[in-house]
């Protein structure tokens, strides 16, 4: 899992590749062309948070409606949605889990345009779908997906910036990534924000807008690795009903931007402060730091502090991060 | 909130009046002209797993596309999105918050037919939309709501069963359900799981297809009434990385109807009893026995179960129900 953590810089920097580039760009303008008029995700786990993280990019770059679609509804109980003017796409670090064929094969059929997004470009979902991508992010070794995440959330991001662009990926405006993402992986305070959190018996993580999917994520990432049941909450969701449940025995782990995202955060602060949460904020100003950049790219970045954080916890209590307890790589649901 | 939760079959026998029945026939009728390409539900709390259902629904019922659109990408990041060929519902109890109203706003100004359900027809959520339903619950005096979710549940089921058959609901079909509401309430069996889980530190729900909204919302009211770190999962998703956390420690409460969803569940039945992972059932055959029904009403009867769950565990635990800590009963974030 260190060694997947570790690559990642290299991964965005093989993403910004030309040739890579090249062929998202022709991906983008093949979408552009198409000018569908909604844009339906799905996936499951961790590519689960990509797909999140594309939708918000979908509604705030295109102007296109996003959401996430349930497999069960077509897989478990025979839905049959029109999906004509919908734009579907399937992300899957290994294209092989059966529900998600199956949804972008009842889309196609139905005319939707069809995407799959994997690290397995001869996968099954890649063979489904009309477009795909690969996301080349390299063998993964641990079960606990990290490389492949980040990977997915880059290809992503590059997508959407071509598809807004008219079909010719902006790579250039984002060719210090690499870099940064080194710069985040080695300001430290992993092992010790780990040491601090050794006996928590819960935790709460939370986040607005770009910075919901980082919640999400980072909360699987310490359930998979630390078995801490970790709790992931929007903001604004955090303030409906989950708040009743943070209290000074419930560390907080807020994911606050530099920009509307981060600031529309502060109010739940001030919420967390009010009820003596124990709260450890991840960004450019945060306990846990990482770069400052556009709040767009900070799902890029973000990330990999926790991720060295779910690493850190679960070796200081024991457990080995490479096989979690109960898991396998491909997971195959119907 | 006992009363509440004890006057759920007079609210579903209220909703079945023909009254009720004919307004909701009228905006189905709405709906059912516009043809709709596809359908963004938008919700908080509570309610956003009423939107959930009437996510499924849509999908099952309708064959339209269906998804939960994060107000933030609109009110904090200013996304714009073309919805001209959308339904967009807004469901909300209180209808007061402000960043619902936001996205139907620029929903309807963008072309969408917009949609409030509502447990207060005088809001500003159902001035803002141009149909609007009331969900007609009646006073809710809990903070933690049970008679208005469930009230939504029944308004979206007759809405979609209203749209399916071009605007006129069928609700004959579901005479029966005050009754089988009634008989859900008199199995009892809360306070005897109440006793189990006196002393547990975190617990996980799962279910799939309608089962799932089910099990996001009574892990909900679990963390609301008896601070309980309740995790929801969909089965399928349980089995990505989740399920390495369940262990003889860890309760799971299982959502299994008699249909397809219910038996899409056995394989993580299995999965998990190989975790030796303590489940407890709700459902027909469950260990918390619920009437059985078809897939589509058991998210009106299934939650009754677990609504009396959570507020027997809370008096096991000395909390008090009525006041959840740090909540209040309407909450505004934008």
């Amino acid at each position: 899992m260190a060694a997947d953590i570790a690559e990642q810089p290299d991964v965005y920097a093989d993403l910004l590749e030309p040739a890579s580039v090249q062929a998202i760009s022709q991906v983008a303008a093949a979408i552009a062309e198409r000018k569908p008029q909604h844009v339906v995700f799905t996936a499951r786990g961790t590519s689960d948070h990509a797909a999140l993280y594309g939708s918000y990019l979908t509604e705030i770059r295109l102007n296109l409606a996003a959401g996430l679609a349930s497999p069960s509804a077509i897989t478990v109980f025979g839905a049959r949605p029109d999906l004509s003017h919908a734009l579907v796409v399937g992300v899957s670090q290994s294209g092989g889990s059966p529900d998600l064929t199956e949804v972008l094969k009842v889309a196609r059929k139905s005319g939707a345009l069809t995407l799959a997004v994997t690290n397995n470009p001869g996968s099954t979902l890649a063979q489904t779908a009309e477009l795909s991508l690969d996301v080349a992010a390299g063998h993964e070794r641990a079960v606990a997906a990290t490389k492949t995440y980040t990977a997915e959330l880059l290809t992503l991001l590059l997508l959407v910036e071509g598809i807004r662009a008219g079909g010719k990926v902006p790579a250039t405006k984002l060719k210090s990534l690499p870099a940064l993402a080194s710069e985040a992986l080695s300001h430290g305070g992993a092992e010790e924000h780990a040491a601090r959190y050794r006996f928590a018996a819960r935790l709460v993580t939370t986040g607005r807008g770009y910075a919901y999917p980082t919640a999400r994520e980072a909360a699987l990432k310490l359930m998979e690795t630390s078995y801490l049941p970790a709790l992931a909450f929007s903001g604004a969701d955090l303030l409906h009903g989950p708040l009743a449940m943070t209290d000074p025995d419930v560390p907080v782990l807020a994911i606050v931007g530099a920009g509307p995202g981060g600031r529309s955060m502060q109010a739940v602060l001030d919420r967390l402060r009010e009820q003596r949460a124990d709260v450890v904020t991840v960004g450019p100003e945060g306990t846990l730091r990482v770069p400052k950049v556009d709040e767009r790219l900070s799902p890029l970045l973000d990330i990999l502090a926790l991720q060295q954080l779910a690493l850190a916890l679960a070796l200081a209590r024991g457990e080995d991060p490479d096989a979690p307890r109960g898991l396998n790589k491909v997971t195959a649901t119907m």
